[in-house]
């Protein structure tokens, strides 16, 4: 355990986290048609603060590992983290459904490429992680969702 | 020269810039209070394309480096462009001026502590990050000027 290097990736995965504070669900996503397994609004945050610990865990078990595909992992975390930074901006900020599940597709294939380059260096870094990218495939069939039954969401109105 | 790796670092920095494009200066913008010394609109994208390759060509020197800090020095890119990327939604989506400022803080001390730990890596390539210091304290100065001058900004029309 090296806990400076977790207290960088639990402040960065949080840094991330914090868009789903800015960019909260308001009318606007309350009004929106949407399918009837989307989840109640209160799991989001508890699902999200479990992933991101799991995820800083995972990266700072990565980070201590010396194994030669370290960088290449690590490289891989930082890519994922930006592309779940901007979704929330993108879908409860601009309110545009199709850019969003574009940004959605770049985390999902991201997390993929961490899920497989975190188990190479070090497997339980590897399934600490697999629970985000199921996390992940789910967000996207809800958007998609989301996305295909409400072609005038941008012009909706509400917060 | 790795050039996957660069690759990934190249993406990772210009998705946290797609934010520019996605929440851009419009009439909000234009209308607000701003010091003399406000760069022109065309500089930004212009000096975040050099900050942007730079930083992940910088990156991409560490990641190969084999130094023993080389993954705190990652951790902290990761950390930085987490910042980077929720800058522009908190400022130009949300027009908060003061929380914008926050994160902008955030950014400038996670660029200050790169540049430190990219220099005891690889001097070159904390060189190659610190006109992104410099840049990024500049654009704290202008965030902090521009909230003092318009303590209404959150109210005022415009995109």
């Amino acid at each position: 355990m090296d806990w400076p290097l977790f207290a960088i990736f639990v402040v960065t995965a949080f840094a991330a986290g914090s868009t789903g504070a800015f960019f909260s669900p308001g009318t606007w996503y309350e009004r929106l048609s949407k399918p009837v397994w989307t989840p109640p609004n209160w799991l989001f945050p508890m699902a999200w603060f479990v992933l991101y610990l799991s995820m800083a865990y995972a990266a700072m078990r990565i980070a201590i590992s010396g194994h030669p595909e370290m960088s290449h992992a690590l490289a891989i975390w930082g890519l994922q983290i930006v592309f779940n930074t901007l979704w929330s901006p993108v879908f409860f900020g601009l309110h545009r459904l199709f850019p969003a599940l574009i940004v959605l597709f770049g985390m999902w294939a991201s997390v993929l490429a961490m899920v497989i380059a975190f188990w190479r260096v070090d497997p339980v870094a590897g399934a600490l992680v697999a629970p985000y990218l199921v996390w992940t495939s789910y967000a996207f069939a809800l958007n998609f969702s989301i996305w295909r039954r409400n072609p005038g969401a941008a012009q909706m109105a509400g917060a």
